[in-house]
């Protein structure tokens, strides 16, 4: 498959931050949820419908280095790239941006798809696949 | 009824800091859960058993006021009051004191009961009442 | 003055909900908080410049009260209103619209002016005051 | 150094789950920092006292693995290990043990000790280096 990316920009709010005076590195999962979603909405695939076919996507795993602080107010950009074909995995990669365009965090991030009634895992729905190999 | 009174100690962390240097004023309403949370239990009737007879407690409003700082690392205190007997509705009081004893937050919190499969409200459960009224 | 309103939309995030499918009632501060600092960067004042100028504005209360749920992925609407000139505080009244405009919630909240560098009370910057007085 | 393992207790919030009836991916990082602070408030050197001398200790990265998920209510334990020597990193490894002692997550995070006026990397304290050396 071409590789696909999306960028999209996120406001840092006083609520990311910690006394540090930067946002609070547990605060960046939902910097990789925000980059992931609109990644695969762009695809024409919105989160929420793929939930509404019963498929649910819990994260599996996230390994992630902070390379540079983000500040509060700076508007930054959560850079997404999926490479891989999924399969019974998907895998996110995150490069974000602070305001001056410098690289401030880069992640990779697995997601597992499961049957929500059940509980077990299963493959990536056709659909996604066929979005992400056109 | 007698007014009943819990008191759980909570540990400052950095995630409830923002860069004031302080507990963000957003993250007030994970305190208020815990006090009313552990109040409840102490009675005997966890909320997750509430939830498990299929009586789910949304929040209906919430008045807070913040009298002084709370910081990094204290041991604070949630003092948690409820002085009526519910009906449609539950009304907990709040107090958080510092580490030194020193009021920082007022605050009243009224959630309401609701058939969580039809989400209309209903009248508090009778085992709760029950329980308020000893 | 004439009363100023801001409006801004927020799309719901996992990471904002909880295990009854909806907003978490302790996350509004959020909200509430976006909402009042885009309002006040239209007006050509961002938060981060004043506070630069060594003033900050820690929250003195929160009222709020909950109409309805918002639900994951919904674009939502935070409608942001300034009535009153501020002196000693400034009052901002926010009313919150789910994706079909519905009000989902209303809510007042209170903040102080504070010497950032003393924690004293002081009076509300005069360019402030100027660019409401407009 | 012999091992140093410190095993911390948590109560999981409904201010921690998401929609999906779980605690959310993105809230991990607030149990890391509850079992790494404890560990070194277990030695004699609570982080706060850290910081007064000057030393801010950021993170440099997350490596996470959820294995299974943790609901509502649990008592969860955070079992904390630190097995090498701090020198301008300082590496944890984190189990999170769901209720009935199931693992659910393991996690290595490492923190890199920062010169807070400067923001320039230091060594690791010399107390906290004999503290581990004992």
């Amino acid at each position: 498959m071409t590789p696909i990316i999306n960028r999209t920009q996120y406001r840092v709010r006083y609520a990311d931050t910690d006394q540090m005076g930067v946002v609070y590195y547990g605060n960046y999962g939902r910097l990789y949820e925000i980059g992931r979603t609109e990644m695969i909405r762009q695809m024409g695939l919105p989160y929420r419908e793929l939930e509404e076919t019963g498929i649910a996507m819990p994260v599996y795993s996230v390994e992630s280095r902070y390379l540079y602080k983000l500040t509060y107010d700076e508007l930054i950009t959560i850079e997404t790239e999926v490479t891989e074909l999924p399969t019974a995995r998907m895998s996110f990669k995150h490069r974000i941006y602070n305001q001056e365009g410098k690289l401030a965090n880069d992640a990779t991030v697995v997601l597992v798809f499961m049957d929500a009634a059940t509980g077990r895992p299963v493959r990536a729905p056709e659909k996604l696949i066929r979005l992400l190999s056109d």
